[in-house]
């Protein structure tokens, strides 16, 4: 297998983190290949004859077989190295954890990165998809209202599930600190969510997952 | 178990008929409750004791804990009854199955819903959330540019992912007999992706999830 990932322009703002965080979690090693979104090599001939959508991250199966999408990714990972679980253990745990996981993916991070893709880098997404500037202070908003919900649901979870660590968490962490990098910085007196991402923030996998 | 859903203010334009599609393609029975969207029943104590966000629909489980997302609660009857596979019978099928649903739901079905959202169903959604008009048009112009998209990407496949029947046919199919009925008819220049939704729409499953 072959991870396609970006480190460009910024590790957290490139492309993949989250499955780098998700694998140091599982303790897998994947060999990766750097692919520079900076300047479009993931438009390019070479790379679209492996993803014709030009997406990253994607990984390539020992088939030749092409995935994206980050989470489809690790579930994938999860499915093939089911220890330590980071979906589920039983059905029951992995609906919980996909529950939480589109909540935070629909309500927060899609608009986070659509807010940014809007405003701030639409000289960049120019060419690579419709961009809509007239939205992205709304959506940027809507993130922030869907934090402050988390915020209350969080009373007494160490985690975005409960009790337990999963994919969620590593969604919303990579998610929220590219936020911070962009100029949507976390509102402070959000103060479980703070107190949950600092949490996240001091796992191995979390630094690790930089390069 | 019981699935929470609603029919009104008609069963396309309500709520969980995916988990109906799903259910009946697997041949599940499971006990189902309407909860009337348009009166605001799944905001008012009864439900929201059961769930707090109010989320339709919603799975309550035998222990009395209640899942919503309905992708997560058609995931986890996969999980439950394997059989017959509709993500899929390999770790590398439920990943292929998962990166076409992410595809189908973060680049159109989402942007359907929010696009009637935030226009012609502006004035039901105050109170319920933050509506944006100003991305309406916007939205909904991404939803077709998307769909455009497929219906290249499609090219030799009978369904989404190529071979196999799964859920992003179901969320897919569901999402755009939704648009129909909100004013965002399927261009017919998309010849391909027309007669997907036909094939699906002759399954005994579409009919039977309308109720």
């Amino acid at each position: 297998m072959i991870l396609y990932h970006s480190l460009r322009p910024h590790p957290v703002l490139g492309a993949g983190r989250e499955v780098r965080m998700f694998l140091h979690e599982k303790g897998l090693a994947v060999p990766m290949t750097d692919v520079d979104m900076m300047t479009g090599e993931n438009r390019q001939q070479a790379f679209l004859a492996k993803n014709p959508t030009g997406q990253l991250p994607a990984l390539e199966l020992d088939d030749g077989r092409v995935l994206a999408e980050g989470v489809a990714i690790c579930e994938l990972f999860e499915d093939l190295h089911p220890e330590p679980p980071l979906v589920g253990r039983s059905p029951e745990e992995k609906a919980q954890t996909r529950m939480w996981l589109r909540r935070c993916e629909f309500g927060i991070t899609e608009n986070i990165v659509n807010g940014f893709r809007f405003d701030e880098g639409k000289e960049f997404w120019k060419g690579r998809g419709r961009v809509l500037p007239e939205a992205a202070d709304g959506l940027k908003a809507i993130a922030r209202d869907k934090l402050r919900w988390l915020d209350g649901a969080m009373a007494g979870h160490e985690f975005i599930v409960g009790e337990r660590f999963t994919l969620a968490d590593v969604v919303l962490f990579v998610a929220l600190e590219f936020a911070e990098m962009v100029g949507q910085p976390l509102d402070p007196e959000l103060t479980r969510v703070a107190a949950w991402k600092a949490r996240i923030g001091s796992r191995p996998s979390a630094a690790a997952s930089l390069c």
